[in-house]
């Protein structure tokens, strides 16, 4: 079949704040092709990403990334692939081209799989789909007590791993970070299983980071995530060498297979956590958990938004049974719950899985892309290059 | 003072092709303040930059970088880093925020040396700005004759520095590769600097690269520029440590000081090419100057537009006295010569030079902002974010 269209479809709630809640917009992908759907999602700023898929071609490798899309040959992965290649290349100047090109390529595997009946796992060689323990991601509360009481109540609804992010931690003394630590141990209970994400809060000086091991080891944390820069290499390294049981984990930033390589190979990174709707799409992710896997490393999804990415995250790492952790958003604003009418659910063993169905699964809701619909139109040279599709 | 008001105009030639030439399109920063005027030059896609400093807030760390730079105080040369630094981290998840910034940072730069009546390199702390040799850049024939004599005519233009690139290189055996690289020598004579660019033809694939280093080494070629996606610094290592005499270039695709770091870290780079325009402007371009010299690695600007992006992308290096290659656009359109009044004219010796005037020192023309103009509209839920604004 051929790529006959593609339609981007920018949501947001009515506020957006400055909370660290991806879940308040969303851009919505919409792919057609012989008769077919996919739906796919661009994580990050919806506006810039529709900029780089309808944009005047600036030269010759600074093309819009519908350059490489409409019009294509669509009849395998091989084909995704190749259009992938081709962004990469004809687009290498345009550096949100990768942010659009995800949730494309996410909705050309969607289409695949609901035209060939399969699941997208099983386009990308898997047999199964295993379960996955969803960990709850919450913020730290503004003081230790209250981080202890959001830790219980996580437990609570069902949750026996739950991460803590941003907030105080790294604001303060190592001592009042420790103080959250332990905290967040207490409220999960000993068995539960601690991550903690300090949002780059770091910079790249890894004695700072450096002074929270101790606490964090105390508290039993399974990993410590993104300490840095999304691209400071050398001080994962550096910490990575320096922490014995913590592991450090990280790569939600990369937009392209080598930085999420390098997070493993410089970094060191334990665990590796790869956003589909950033990195390209579900092709490198794929490639990503292949890498991570030959190495030891533990691949993780990296997802805040719907379930509709949620499922796209899930795919790539379906197969790997030993990779047992994954982020389920807890609590997202309501345009992401209403964006799909089904959802993924935890099992009676309290695990989710990439579901077992034609494409990613998902029902994307018409209501939801009218009610949550944010008007755009663009015009460049008297000519309009975009305007709000019809759902 | 107080950033008071920025505007991007977006420019462009009647006609863009699938030609590797920068200058058929720029997106031109005019930034006020106390009375002053500066301006920059984002290097790379106008539209999807003027939607990364226009769009709506996406969430905490995803804002548009007007957010973090409007109503800003910019006092000295520490209020631009810092601004710099909100634009990272509350950018963090917005890709083009980079690209987007290295034009506004220019532009400050710009309006920081007028309001003090000093050259940006003198703000940078340098007490001389040193003659640079430019190199004419150019595409390889399409046959090797063609690019023989394609070296005979730079020289004649009193160019004793050239580099060819991209073309038919890696598209067809090594044998004839190199019969191009032996015609660019006899063109450019036996005590002409033979540059080579091979535009990431090669991918990640060492061998193919390392099968032409026999042909560059008997041609005498100083550099290899970007045999190799902007980000396989594993490639450059392994390429770089098989390679006797010929160094290998690369970094105009850093958008951050990590990337270039890494490429002389990991990559073994003997030559960091940095575009301001792209790494986030003039600052994060300076930290790399200085990184760069204290490893023995020679630092070169990457620039492809007009002599303002040029003057811009000489100040990181101005005052290296040992560093003394630089790209001058040799061919630019007609857009990027007219875009300024005054330009960056070889001296006596043939060498160029960031000047010594305020600022920038460069002269933007207003006809040519009204000749090139491209209209551009962007309305968001029925308000408009951007349109262009008046001269």
């Amino acid at each position: 079949m051929k790529i006959e269209a593609v339609d981007f479809f920018y949501l947001s709630m009515p506020q957006v704040t400055t909370e660290a809640d991806g879940s308040q917009d969303a851009l919505v992908v919409r792919v057609a092709g012989g008769g077919h759907v996919g739906w796919g999602e661009c994580e990050a700023a919806p506006l810039p990403s529709i900029a780089a898929f309808v944009c005047p071609m600036s030269h010759g490798v600074c093309r819009p990334v519908q350059d490489s899309v409409l019009g294509q040959t669509l009849d395998g992965p091989a084909d995704i692939a190749r259009m992938a290649a081709l962004v990469e290349y004809d687009s290498m100047d345009l550096l949100q081209a990768a942010h659009t090109f995800s949730g494309v390529e996410m909705a050309m595997w969607d289409l695949l799989g609901r035209a060939r009946g399969e699941p997208v796992w099983k386009l990308l060689g898997y047999k199964a789909s295993h379960g996955k323990v969803p960990y709850a991601s919450q913020l730290f509360g503004d003081t230790p007590q209250e981080t202890l009481e959001l830790g219980r109540k996580a437990r609570a609804r069902g949750f026996r791993a739950v991460k803590y992010g941003w907030g105080p931690i790294g604001r303060g003394t190592p001592a009042e970070d420790g103080d959250h630590f332990a905290a967040a141990r207490e409220g999960i209970g000993p068995d539960g299983i601690l991550l903690v994400d300090v949002g780059q809060i770091f910079g790249e000086d890894v004695d700072r980071a450096l002074a929270r091991l101790p606490a964090l080891e105390k508290a039993g944390a399974t990993w410590l995530e993104e300490p840095f820069h999304a691209s400071a290499l050398e001080a994962y390294g550096q910490l990575a060498a320096k922490s014995a049981k913590v592991k450090l984990a990280g790569g939600e930033g990369a937009h392209n297979v080598f930085m999420a390589r390098h997070l493993i190979d410089y970094g060191k990174v334990g665990y590796v956590q790869i956003d589909c709707g950033r990195i390209g799409g579900i092709g490198p992710a794929k490639a990503i958990a292949d890498y991570a896997s030959a190495r030891g490393v533990t691949y993780v999804n990296h997802t805040f938004t719907s379930h509709l990415a949620l499922s796209a995250s899930l795919q790539p790492y379906a197969g790997l049974a030993q990779d047992t952790i994954c982020e389920f958003p807890v609590a997202p604003k309501s345009l992401a719950v209403d964006l799909t009418s089904n959802h993924l659910k935890p099992d009676a063993n309290g695990e989710v899985r990439a579901p077992d169905a034609p494409g990613l699964g998902m029902t994307v809701s018409e209501a939801a892309l009218r009610q949550y619909r944010v008007d755009v139109e663009i015009k460049v040279g008297g000519k309009t290059l975009y305007a709000t599709p019809a759902v």
